[in-house]
């Protein structure tokens, strides 16, 4: 979970959250996904929601909000780039509001 | 509290919160204010209080958070800049912390 996804990694684990609005900033190797809500009450609770995930797997976003956006930012800073940790939470906060 | 403040109301408002760390983008005319704290869950904690006194005031904040720093920026959208409204909110973020 803990090394930086090689590349048939990063096919398996990666291409199905380019599919629901993933983007990989490629130089910095940071998994990014800006979601938007109805109102700043939405926003919040999906924060709140995948806070208690991060926490859990003690794997914690960079992330920002303004009323109903929040921007996501995954990456495993220990090993710097994305991992397997975070495909899973990226698709944890996908699973959220499904 | 909806018209940006005069250069008295901000010597009023303002300069406690200068005393606290918050600083002024003057050229954004945003506050602006980083909260460090000991883990995840205490800055997380420290967004959920805030998030409810922002939404009880309709006025909320864009802010950013990694791990266990919270960096927060109000301004009043509305009149494009800083107004008692988010002077207010800032002090009621120093409260939470006390």
């Amino acid at each position: 979970m803990t090394e930086k996804l090689s590349e048939s990694g990063r096919e398996t684990l990666l291409a199905p959250l380019y599919e629901t609005g993933w983007e990989l900033d490629a130089e910095k190797d940071v998994l990014k996904k800006t979601f938007k809500f109805a109102d700043f009450t939405e926003a919040f609770a999906f924060m709140t929601r995948a806070a208690l995930w991060a926490e859990k797997w003690d794997h914690h976003p960079d992330w920002s909000n303004g009323y109903n956006k929040v921007t996501v930012r995954l990456t495993t800073h220990d090993v710097g780039g994305v991992t397997a940790l975070d495909a899973k939470l990226a698709r944890k906060m996908d699973q959220i509001l499904t």
